[in-house]
């Protein structure tokens, strides 16, 4: 069954929320989207910790975490272990985007490991989820298999998983194995953004924060990313002028005009 | 006593002769801030260095250090010790930035026991500086105690480790133990930059090299940063375009028409 | 022998081509540099990696490779040899950037090291080439020898090692040793970008998948890069700014109207 939501004036009360609870949302990602992802949590309200060595990864208790495996290393594996076993301890909601599983066979058996503990949601292109799911990868991080394609994928990925599965691409597809949501915004020109994909992970976190149903937390996430986009995508002359926009549009989200 | 200076004219010179001397300013920061801190170092005429190599480190000689200790490893506390050692043998001016001291403990230690060899500046928000004076601190990196609070503590640290403390906030605070000067000079948005305050040691760090007195210095470099924000607020829709135009106010400090 | 080319009609149908091939471009590079490396590569069409752990890296199979020795540390130095190894059995063509070497001794050892793999092209300011020639080298990053000083060097350099060296500076000069193309075109402001410099080299790597010509394929992405700058900078207010007009005029590149 798929739905269509949310409507804008929920994403709207839910965003609002997140300004109000500024929650710390933890990631351990790539140091090519490092700096985007951050941005972007302040954008929205939230506050970035982006601590990745062992001992202080074992020191915090954020109200959400991202674990993205681009750019792999063993002390970067082991601190993601570390999260995500005390995320799984305190009930902290957390996202896994395996980056390039698939692509990388290390990654797709770390991804299943990880995927264990019990991630909230999982996201990611479709090769990465139809890989996870047993099937067949692709070649890349931009990888571009039709969306569509994966859907049953994802949903078997949710059933036996647990977590919410989010694919993203032309058309974002969330499911929880039953219930399936389709979000049509956002805009081609994403794609030449490096690390937008990996931010996404970042806001499907923090709207994990003020949302209990993780459905309904990754839809807002991809359906404020996409509004943003389109509307970014109105100043912008190509991907640089994009990605600024793009920080700039999360921020108005904070003013009460952006959803009127 | 609280002295307001400098005056837009001093300042001027003292940007004036960065731009004509290029130093070498060695910085050891994290990966969401490196980017944003060397092109702030090159909008002001300063050349950046970012090694964090332990050995290569040890190869350097560099007109100012910064050592941040955002999102720390064991490998770069080893490098920071290193380059610390090297700075104080050397009599090279440096900059602490304790980043989340008090929110990690391991953070807390780690700046106590660099603080012992001599920076000539200590940067944080007023959580990190309550922090080492020997009081309670914050729970991240944007913590968010009021700044004046926080006074009597940085005057306390000056006093005791001899480095001028500098509390950054909605008003900037600079001490000696004795003379301290408040600057009031910014914009809000600022906190929605990610790595902006990090930025803001490497401008210290900057003007060190051509300010024998270390309280006019950082004075300096958070007077330079607060106008340029100023300027750039006129012209930014967020956070994303913001950085943009600090970014390009910063180097038009060097045409003479900015101080008129 | 100087030669003034590529026109701009074969440039724009080279990189007409890249666009079609959208081909794996591998990077190991700086932290500060990675971010507009790789939205460089996605602007031209091309998709980039930038996976630097051993273990992945000799996983992987690109369409071309960068090895930029900034920001060195003992794991990207063996992911490197990893690579450089892959690269010359797989016949994958690949860049070596040697960042500051004479700068840094240890730097100029590496980059030696390295060029006996047989990069396609080795890409550096005057004083890193000087200096890998067997001559004097420079102080740092953006050392500022006089780019015609090094031609001799280069031209040494590029008999020696059999690969096409390329000097970026105020003029850009290219060879294989006996010929040689001089690229004037470009914008002062580009230096103060960070990474700049660790960017065109991924571009070169991206030119050398679609040109069997090295000599050729290096004097399109300097050239290339020139005709950005200098319509960037007709928008540009600052370097920052320049920094999201570049990467525009890149993405716009893959217009027909760009070379008309």
């Amino acid at each position: 069954m798929i739905f269509t939501f949310p409507e804008p004036r929920h994403l709207g009360i839910s965003l609002a929320t997140l300004r109000q609870r500024h929650p710390l949302v933890h990631c351990i990602t790539n140091q090519v989207a490092s700096n985007l992802t951050a941005n972007a949590l302040l954008c929205v309200g939230a506050s970035p910790l982006m601590a990745e060595d062992e001992d202080e990864v074992a020191a915090l208790s954020p109200d959400a975490l991202l674990i993205n495996l681009g750019m792999q290393t063993p002390a970067r594996m082991r601190s993601a272990r570390v999260a995500v076993t005390g995320a799984r301890q305190r009930g902290t909601p957390w996202v896994l985007d395996p980056v390039a599983a698939g692509a990388l066979s290390s990654r797709t058996e770390l991804a299943l490991e990880l995927a264990a503990f019990r991630p909230a949601v999982i996201k990611g292109n479709a090769s990465e989820i139809i890989t996870l799911a047993g099937g067949q990868g692709g070649r890349g991080t931009d990888a571009t298999s039709p969306t569509s394609d994966a859907q049953a994928s994802a949903e078997a990925l949710a059933r036996h998983t647990g977590a919410i599965i989010a694919i993203t691409g032309p058309e974002d597809i969330v499911t929880d194995g039953h219930r399936t949501t389709i979000v049509t915004h956002g805009h081609p020109m994403l794609a030449k953004i490096t690390g937008l994909g990996c931010m996404v992970g970042a806001l499907i976190a923090a709207c994990l924060t003020v949302e209990t149903d993780a459905l309904l937390a990754a839809t807002n996430a991809l359906t404020l990313l996409g509004l943003a986009a389109e509307r970014a995508a109105l100043r912008a002359t190509g991907p640089g002028s994009l990605q600024v926009e793009l920080l700039d549009e999360l921020y108005k989200t904070g003013s009460g005009a952006w959803f009127s």
